[in-house]
């Protein structure tokens, strides 16, 4: 018989992740706080809507958080852990800091259950495709149960280590994204301060070593001051100090992205925290009183 | 009647590109301080040996220099100025400080020539295939007047501005890539301390958006501690310092590379110096007490 599986959070990315489970053959019982969502999914890709959380925890084997943060997650937890059949694996694939997906980690545990954190890196399209990446942690035995979920919904599933690693290599890939994607901006500004041909300067980094996703990504974005958000500056600020909080929890030091999330920071003082994070080059550009 | 080059360095680079030259037709007059590389090349390639500098000017159209640094390029001007035919072309594709560059063009300028920054990025066997990244300063008619010799040496020729920036290019583009390199030092000396898989982090930064150019070339040699020099940490240090003279010049900050200059001049104060600029991660170790 096909897993049942508790999914909730029926949003741009967790609609997708769900609706490719259904193709995959599992089957789903959805909630979503705005239960339209749930009802119009259902509609689509078949599947129960449940009432509560409680009730989509039920009879579910695996339970599925995708939300927005930590809060969302501990409150879905508190309704659905006492209806849950004991050893139902929760896996949560929101984004959230390490330090909460161990201390929710434990509590599942207390409760009889398992956990694995497995936050996702993908835009919408990715969701759609089923070609997400996907970092997790938790006990080998526990993510070899949600092996075959994840690969129904991404291309990429690493296994990171204990609970919390999934989440702990999210941000610290975000942390050196920010950081990738601050130092460009700063180039392009001090190349326009010394009166460099900005397109020139482009051509030569994105053909040698100092190309990057981010160069591809936000180099023409920034050029041209386009920062309808792909990724908002606050919630890469948000990833960046998590990784930051994890480094200092473990006795380590990350100054490069230490001074990056100074000048998202800063983004954040200026306005900027709902643009795209490539707005961080509106910082770089007051700093040194220029405009690309 | 085709153009006379005078071909002033055979190093392990300047021997390749002038064997570019010599096979795209042009007619090379060679010299090297040591003379028996340049009899040596010129058995391979034809074309006349020079016994001086001057010597390799007298009946050149164009006399390119590659050599180590400034001050090699200083003194071989001062030989070859004076025996060039009025209006001769001299293209340094050296390495060397933007400031120096825009120093010398005005003195060839005041002896009555032209002159051209053109430095390079790409390794030997880019010299050897003639598919360099060639990065030029100057005026237009000049660029033009050098360019079939760029293709012939390589395959991406961009035109930066004035005079010295295709070394603020250059230097600009190498700041970039040492910030990147050092950034993925932290990052994965920050996760050892975490405790995460670090093969895992490295395949999720390269399937997302912190992979780069530095993360491909670099993760590896760090994991494995292998610091075989292909760019030495010196080296590298030395461009990131002229990239931050050339903006405090053009009264501009580049935080994150400042950050970076100061831990691989920690390297080099390690004894790194003559290491691969990958070694930076041995001061990403030293200062959070862990060994990748």
């Amino acid at each position: 018989m096909a897993t049942a599986v508790g999914f909730i959070g029926l949003g741009i990315m967790g609609s997708r992740q769900a609706a490719n489970l259904a193709r995959a053959g599992f089957e789903l019982t959805v909630f979503n706080r705005t239960r339209e969502r749930a009802e119009a999914w259902a509609a689509e890709h078949g599947g129960r809507v449940a009432d509560t959380p409680a009730d989509a925890a039920r009879d579910a084997e695996v339970v599925i958080t995708m939300v927005v943060d930590g809060p969302q997650v501990e409150a879905l937890l508190d309704e659905a852990l006492p209806a849950a059949r004991p050893g139902t694996l929760f896996v949560d694939m929101s984004t959230i800091a390490p330090a909460d997906a161990r201390r929710l980690g434990e509590r599942v545990a207390r409760s009889g259950h398992a956990f694995v954190d497995a936050p996702v890196t993908g835009s919408a399209p990715r969701a759609q495709d089923g070609t997400l990446t996907i970092m997790c942690g938790g006990a080998e035995a526990d993510v070899e149960r949600a092996r075959p979920l994840f690969e129904a919904m991404g291309r990429l599933v690493v296994h990171a280590g204990p609970i919390g690693q999934g989440q702990a290599v999210k941000v610290l890939s975000n942390a050196v994204s920010a950081t990738n994607c601050a130092t460009l901006a700063q180039a392009l500004v001090v190349g326009r301060r010394e009166g460099v041909d900005l397109d020139a300067l482009v051509e030569v980094m994105a053909n040698g070593s100092a190309a990057s996703t981010m160069l591809e990504l936000k180099a023409r974005p920034m050029l041209e001051h386009d920062f309808a958000p792909l990724f908002k500056l606050e919630h890469m600020l948000k990833d960046v100090r998590h990784a930051l909080d994890e480094a200092r929890a473990a006795g380590a030091v990350f100054p490069l992205a230490a001074l990056a999330a100074e000048l998202y920071a800063v983004g954040i003082g200026r306005g900027l925290g709902d643009e795209d994070f490539a707005a961080v080059v509106r910082v770089a550009e007051a700093i040194n009183d220029v405009s690309l």
